[in-house]
């Protein structure tokens, strides 16, 4: 995991994809978001996502997941290496959250999340804060899921 | 399920509460968002939560299926008077998403809509675009989550 000091604008990192099922997308819509079109192929059909399409939140808690164990993966590795590793804050929230295309059943998602820009906290002088845009892509190319994320990174001084 | 015509702005509807059990917590983390404060109390309580807290994924898949919940006895109540149902749009997404507090283990959120601003779609002249705020309030009255979500609502004519 790394420091504030690490990190730079426009530093990109795939974190992982994950294929969205229709028994996947119905079970999350069962639990979170039953909407016809979240539950059933023909109802999906005849929606404006024409097919069986993912809740909006399963592809955001998806792309949540991936980051996670990315996060996870990288501070097992640093820690393998020795290093120290910098332990981040809870998040605050995010922006400019948009879902761009449908998630379909049987679509395969590719997340990314991006550094776009980075400033110290005046509040908390320990700390950065970092702006990442995460985005998904589909096996198709097509940007499908965007947001703006804010973290908080503890600097090394 | 109400037309572009019949919101206005500065409309507040409550959507009901929920209860964020240890369980829940664990159980929704264990899926999406494994990190050690949202997955052990003990963790929790030594992380900048204080205790068990929620996934903000939680939180929002619980409003939203809140959200999902009221719309739809809406619909079952109008069309058990007769009347004409309108049916939304998807969302294009949101903005602004904010995890003010963190919801802890035995904490109640109250969920609540509220609508901002509305106007007529340029691109589509059948459909408003209903911008809308919604929050969730904890037991203590404290506000813990707060979005501003974008809606495209048909016109009556």
């Amino acid at each position: 995991m790394r420091f504030f000091e690490d990190m730079e604008v426009g530093q990109r990192r795939e974190v992982g994809s994950f294929t969205f099922t229709a028994e996947a997308i119905k079970k999350f819509a069962a639990q979170f978001d039953p909407q016809r079109f979240h539950l059933d192929e023909e109802e999906g059909r005849k929606s404006p996502f024409g097919g069986l399409a993912a809740s909006g939140w399963h592809v955001g808690s998806v792309c949540m997941k991936l980051l996670v164990a990315d996060v996870q993966r990288q501070m097992r590795e640093a820690a393998a290496r020795g290093e120290k590793v910098a332990e981040w804050g809870p998040s605050p929230g995010f922006r400019e959250l948009r879902w761009l295309k449908p998630v379909l059943a049987g679509d395969t998602v590719s997340f990314a999340s991006e550094v776009v820009s980075k400033r110290t906290s005046e509040s908390r002088p320990r700390w950065g804060v970092l702006k990442a845009r995460q985005t998904g892509t589909n096996q198709r190319g097509e940007l499908v899921y965007s947001m703006l994320a804010t973290a908080f990174v503890p600097r090394r001084s």
